[in-house]
């Protein structure tokens, strides 16, 4: 089965973790770019369902899908060729997957294995880049960056972010006008809870609503800011005798100072993660019982992740980016590293693709700075402003058909025929 | 203060009861039209958060607005004089609150008054028509159609409907995107609660998204319908066991089959309804304790009903006309009338205004007619699809700032010199 032209070897692509706005923007980068070095690079396979389609042999070949689809992918959100939360362990305990990924690697003459996804993928495509040669097939292993928490080190922003940030700062200023209509009578708390287990930067992309004093939200409630309760209820208190109304924003890894959650569903995800949700209702509900002020909340969860109607250009134009950078870097022969992305300034904005070693980003998260968190731990720094605002800039609008819905594209998912005997994850 | 030029009367605007991302396109019909008709029509107010400002004379004089800020209207999500919830009672109950509000009209030379509402304030404005001519005032009053919810009859549908209608279909088409990319390893069932007391037009819109059987959301659960527990488990199962995964849309106005709500916050709103909230974690828990699949939930809350962002072409136009209508209704002479939409043909979309008496719209609720809920009553018919389709057409994108924020208006709201003793409602 290692009879193929080795000449001309074939790119791997998977994508990892929970999804993003545009990560099918990378994909369709990596993809298009191949495509414009078909003398030196064969297929593009794309794993089913993440690195479980790689072990388990299911490989999408992406040629036989229509050009427009794939062009369709940059305004597509969720993952078109599935995700998992699926992680390799160690080398040690785990080495039989290992193994196997080098097998399908061999059978299907895989010279580049590009994982798209956050720090843990980091972690696997630097590990499989030291087994392959370890085991005598030595594969390109390229990372490249994904995740809406914004929580890579090196990179300077992650695809995925920008745009979570842009929905996440339109739909709190546009809630907070609706509570603003209402207050002198009715609701006068609206709590929006949004994703961020444990880097605040969701949140805080919140805070771009705010201009004035007394705009939207008056509160960011930050995972990196333990929950001083007295503080927090006298701050809401300030926003409704002064503005009339208190717009909140809360991200789900909000902790108290003993350091738990203050909700925690109490499952945990396949990382070992605690499985979140449900704080705004905490959050709203103390208020009511400390101050009585009557209120409303959301919880926008998944809505926030794929919002590909209202994605950020410059977050769009990251992801296809690095997406191209893979398979540029794939070329020049690099291994055991990602494409970031560099600032270089922030007004006018201008940014680059730069190169980081897998070590480096692997398994290491990055939280809100200090700098970036106002002094009183409900709100944002300008340093803060001036970091996020080129991020959500631009309205990258996917087109839309007679109906009025976007025209999401589907993939056709036809698997490239099994050469090794089953194995099941 | 009856000493005024008496010849060309003023027009009082009032917001009412919960905003929508298109009433102040209504606002801006209002005074744009009024503008053009200078020679009949004297200066637009409007009330400050709605009837509560008309009673205790509170009135923007629009006047004073920069005509930019006016047309940026059109645009602008939330109510932006104010609203309330605050209802007249019966004329014989609240006597003392129908004569003050005729004497702020004298003061201020209030000819016209519009009522920018639902079926409550319908029935406002009718009464107000009837005490006005009883106290020697004749006021002309007319109703103008607004409502999320979609439950006022008469008119073929209510601005401020299209535009959530787009947002949840939308959002569930995204949203399922994303739950399709995980639900191999992860989250299979995902709840998206919806607004929608008694009328399930809004989850109804939902159903929108979905093209084919095997299409998102697989689920809709109307207020309408009862929920029958073992059905609707069934069908989780049969769309997780088939699709991959399970999409729903739920009212937050389901009830069981007592005909109690699967989730009543337990507190009531000014007008006596029940105040909702949470029901898509309780049927999320549902799935999870009889089928075990692991969910996520999210509750779209005021995002959904200010989310301008993806407002619809059409509800945008409809909003705007009415507006325009309640204008050339009062030049015309008429009273106790509400301009009305009405539908010519579905495909090509044609319509136009109409005109229906206040005293056919008070009061009366409009639910999901049974030829719009399929069979087993968990989706829509294809004749809910042919009247819901032309509601979501079009994209009226607010314009945005340099930093990636919609331009949202805020008005000066400069009061006219108030002219009585105070009021305190």
């Amino acid at each position: 089965m290692a009879k193929q032209n080795a000449t001309k070897k074939n790119i791997l692509y998977a994508q990892s973790g929970g999804v993003t706005p545009v990560i099918n923007a990378t994909a369709c980068g990596v993809i298009e770019t191949a495509a414009r070095h078909r003398s030196q690079i064969g297929k593009v396979y794309a794993a089913q369902d993440g690195i479980m389609g790689a072990l388990e042999e299911r490989l999408i070949d992406t040629g036989k899908e229509n050009k427009t689809t794939i062009t369709g992918l940059k305004h597509t959100p969720g993952g078109a060729f599935g995700s998992c939360r699926y992680k390799l362990k160690s080398i040690e305990h785990s080495r039989a997957e290992y193994e196997r990924l080098i097998e399908v690697f061999k059978a299907h003459n895989i010279g580049y294995f590009f994982y798209n996804g956050g720090g843990d993928s980091a972690d696997t495509a630097h590990k499989v880049s030291q087994i392959g040669a370890k085991l005598g097939f030595p594969v390109q292993c390229i990372g490249i960056p994904k995740t809406i928490d914004n929580d890579l080190p090196v990179t300077d922003c992650c695809p995925g972010f920008g745009s979570v940030a842009k929905y996440v700062a339109v739909s709190i200023m546009e809630a907070s006008l609706d509570v603003m209509s209402m207050a002198s009578s009715s609701t006068k708390v609206f709590v929006l809870e949004v994703m961020g287990r444990h880097a605040g930067w969701i949140a805080a992309a919140g805070g771009l609503a705010r201009q004035a004093e007394e705009d939207p939200p008056h509160v960011i409630l930050l995972p990196e800011v333990p929950l001083d309760q007295r503080a927090f209820l006298r701050k809401v208190k300030h926003a409704v005798e002064n503005y009339g109304y208190c717009s909140i924003v809360v991200s789900e890894g909000l902790r108290n100072k003993r350091g738990q959650f203050l909700s925690d569903a109490g499952t945990r995800d396949a990382f070992g993660h605690a499985q979140l949700g449900g704080v705004a209702p905490v959050v709203a509900q103390l208020v009511k019982d400390k101050l009585g002020y009557k209120y409303h909340w959301a919880v926008s969860d998944y809505l926030q992740r794929s919002a590909r109607h209202i994605a950020s250009q410059t977050d769009v134009d990251h992801a296809y980016a690095v997406g191209r950078a893979a398979v540029e870097f794939a070329l020049a022969g690099k291994s055991g590293v990602m494409p970031v992305i560099v600032r270089q300034s922030d007004k006018p904005y201008r940014w680059k693709i730069g190169e980081a070693r897998l070590s480096r980003v692997a398994n290491r998260e990055k939280m809100l700075p200090k700098r970036y968190i106002s002094k009183d731990g409900f709100g944002i720094t300008a340093a803060a402003r001036r970091y996020l605002e080129p991020l959500i800039h631009g309205e990258a609008y996917p087109p839309y058909d007679k109906r009025g819905l976007p025209k999401y594209v589907q993939l056709k998912k036809v698997l490239a025929a099994q050469k090794l005997p089953p194995f099941t994850v």
